[in-house]
């Protein structure tokens, strides 16, 4: 990797964290600028904008996720295994792996309503994928014969997202996993 | 009301619909300036700070669900009824009912870590009063008979709040009602 290339990835990794504990509109560019070390006009020879910056560090955290629920859910033999696999990656989000401040798509989807919109989009395109790939794993339970198939798949979806994302911010308002093993404990 | 503790009020109303929608840190005292058409001295001569200002309009949005939550989970008769009640009052902030920008005490478990430790508290202590609500008709549900006396009173107070706050969420992030809806219809 060349020289520029490992300074913008490095701004990358350090801003994706920042981003994702202080929110897109909370964090400053002076707090980016003390974690990388470098000048204003290091940031932006790499990056146009504070806005472009976020636009790609919200990409690289969920892209991060996506490989890790994909691995982790095509790997699982069973549906139950496919569901346990699913809710460890997301477990490894409120103790902050692969990136602390919990689940990026959750904290964009609750944060500002219009100081990002391309932000807003891609965070509505991440969430989709999630929930599409819950239905994936439900659509597998009926197949494998393990789900009753009158469920509503994308209702059944919408729940287990929802309490599982809600259950991850409770513990971490708390900084306490119980509350998200305490809904993670039903499901599997 | 004194004129000093009208534009007090005044002041408080509109921050609070501004801190909810951009978020506490992201909210500036520009825009709270614009929307009370107030001079940043007519605001500190209220308020000390901009987070003594954000304190208390978080307080202001908690009290005001506070209310609605026990008078009409109070003035329902059945367990059924109770729970049909709270979900109302999470459905009308679905619709920006009473405050537009979600619920506030997500809004601020999932906002900054470290920007406004005094909020966080708060928040937690509001989310705690919400967990507290739901698990009392949990507990008139096994008094009345309606609800199995062997529950796990704690974990199905955390699901349902879990569930119901995180669909909320995914509504306010594809501004459709139909995600919270399909969770709530599960529950009543």
């Amino acid at each position: 990797m060349r020289k520029g290339e490992r300074t913008k990835q490095m701004i990358l990794q350090k801003a994706t964290s920042i981003f994702n504990q202080q929110g897109y509109s909370g964090s400053s560019l002076s707090s980016i600028m003390k974690e990388t070390g470098l000048e204003k006009g290091g940031i932006y020879r790499h990056f146009e904008s504070k806005e472009e910056l976020a636009l790609q560090a919200f990409d690289y955290s969920t892209s991060l996720l996506g490989e890790r629920f994909k691995e982790a859910v095509s790997q699982a033999a069973t549906t139950l295994d496919k569901l346990n696999a699913f809710i460890e990656v997301l477990k490894g989000l409120v103790r902050g792996d692969p990136i602390p401040g919990g689940c990026p798509i959750m904290n964009v989807a609750l944060e500002a309503d219009d100081a990002y919109p391309l932000l807003a989009e891609q965070a509505k395109m991440s969430m989709f994928q999630l929930l599409s790939l819950m239905e994936r794993i439900i659509i597998f339970g009926i197949e494998s014969k393990e789900i009753n198939p009158n469920t509503n798949i994308k209702q059944l979806a919408i729940l287990w997202i929802s309490s599982l994302e809600g259950a991850l911010a409770l513990s971490r308002l708390y900084d306490d996993p119980s509350y998200f093993d305490d809904v993670a404990t039903i499901y599997i």
